[in-house]
């Protein structure tokens, strides 16, 4: 058996676990990624925890997987990560490898949830899939002739900033009409407050989370299913372009927001039809992720470690 | 010395030639494509062409290498080609390689091109690069990591269909805002004829071309310029989403329209710039075909069959 450690470093907590090639994860641990003061201080950390771990277990690691936002494959830094609070070039795979004596591999986090899905989730016999990463941001991650597709520079995937038609709200990139200002919490949320606001000329009284609008949404909750609906529309629009670009087999729904996927999926079906050409209708599965239950980043974190050494 | 048969087919003319490995084109041949009622008689035309000749000038042909709308690399079938009037099905390797006794390959003309370009012409050292085939319609060939792109079912790189932002012609395949309604020969006249109405209150008297509105434009003829003007932008929106998606190295524009590459070149890298994320920019080269003045179609599916060999 082989042994992995997998890390999914995100803004507010970094997931770390072992994981075997069976896609077990054992020894799993959330820690505050801020209560670190450089990606060091945190590695110095985990590998602490992880040598007295594998010691007391038997366990000999093989690699450590890592997937982080603006993770970039080729050069093993993390690039200009908005969230990521410990500058601007972090060489995350340098730095981890020199502590671990160890091979380490870095991705983003879109890609690392592809490697995951190819590797232990529902597209293990695909070669062309777009796995999307729906949740603060929107990401994806793009298998292309049984590859990952990292682009001449690690930048691919920037599905969440291609722009769609009718949509005039103002991106985080400060571009406007990003197809991620709607299909992302931050987006779905103000899709609810403009539909209660036309509705009671009002906003609602308290705060609430994508989570809250799928539990009103289950309770047939007007206001929340219309929210869906845009969302699975809008959603739809941008799917239509992969589609006709790169003609994959599934488009797989990962992440948060993902587990409103029975609100999405059949508007997300229905619209495709009335945006692709005619070759294509009923071509593609829209699939939820087989690891929602799981930690799914973790186990692309570490399965992007098992795929460089297959 | 590898020689093979390189066969591009077009609802008007169908181009033949041997073409070498290393891209010289010998007997070149123009044939009236609508002359003939089946694809069988067209295939058979050459096939006695092609024997004569190769006896005669003692060459011996490797393979078939085939180019067509809707050409699919898969079943080797030319599908739902709107301009072909030989069927919806058209077994097209089948019956080369039973009358040839030859391999035979298939592919659409846009990948023929892109194999054409990585081949013999300005992609020769890349590995992810998109070619642009700027004509009647507008297609795309795509390679990602070294490889073509065809998609699960074989209709990937359908650029022209996808939509963009406040484009309300119809397009032939009676969705509406698709790009190839703005990017085309047709779109291209229709716009010079929308800029001549508003300036004039009525239309042009004669009917002219895309080469005649460039001719113009070199002259620099206001309405003429601002035709490729408009154009090279509502194709920076496209690019846009593209290279956000796939971070090519390089755009490739190829075809007719890519002779008036000085007037879109230019404009496209400077609208392009205000739609990609900050990593995109300038990063991706956009460069007209380095066949331009070859014929490229001819090159592309002759490459298809040398990949194949490869």
């Amino acid at each position: 058996m082989n042994f992995v450690l997998g890390i999914d470093i995100g803004g507010t907590n970094t997931v770390t676990g072992i994981v075997d090639n069976k896609g077990n994860i054992y020894f799993e641990s959330v820690i505050d990624t801020k209560k670190f003061n450089s990606f060091v201080n945190l590695i110095q950390d985990i590998y602490t925890k992880y040598c007295i771990i594998s010691r007391n277990n038997n366990i000999k690691l093989s690699g450590v997987g890592i997937g982080a936002p603006n993770g970039n494959y080729y050069n093993g830094n993390i690039e200009y990560a908005p969230n990521i609070q410990w500058g601007n070039n972090i060489p995350v795979v340098n730095i981890t490898e020199s502590i671990f004596k160890l091979t380490a591999k870095l991705t983003n986090d879109a890609n690392a949830a592809a490697i995951g899905e190819k590797f232990f989730g529902c597209a293990k016999n695909m070669n062309d899939f777009v796995v999307l990463t729906l949740g603060t941001g929107l990401g994806s991650g793009i298998y292309i002739n049984g590859k990952v597709v990292h682009g001449k520079h690690g930048y691919a995937g920037e599905f969440g900033h291609i722009k769609i038609e009718n949509i005039d709200r103002l991106c985080t990139c400060k571009l406007q009409g990003c197809l991620e200002t709607v299909i992302s919490s931050r987006g779905i949320i103000q899709t609810y407050k403009d539909y209660y606001f036309a509705e009671y000329n009002d906003f609602p009284e308290t705060e609430f989370s994508v989570a809250d609008i799928y539990n009103l949404a289950i309770q047939n909750h007007k206001i929340a299913c219309k929210t869906f609906e845009y969302t699975a529309k809008i959603l739809a629009k941008g799917l239509a372009n992969i589609i006709m670009l790169l003609d994959p087999e599934a488009i797989i729904l990962f992440g948060g927001i993902a587990n409103a996927h029975k609100f999405l999926i059949p508007v997300i079906k229905d619209e495709l039809n009335n945006k692709v050409l005619e070759v294509f209708k009923n071509k593609v599965k829209i699939l939820p992720s087989a690891l929602l239950n799981k930690n799914a980043a973790l186990l692309g974190s570490a399965a992007l470690f098992f795929k460089s050494i297959e």
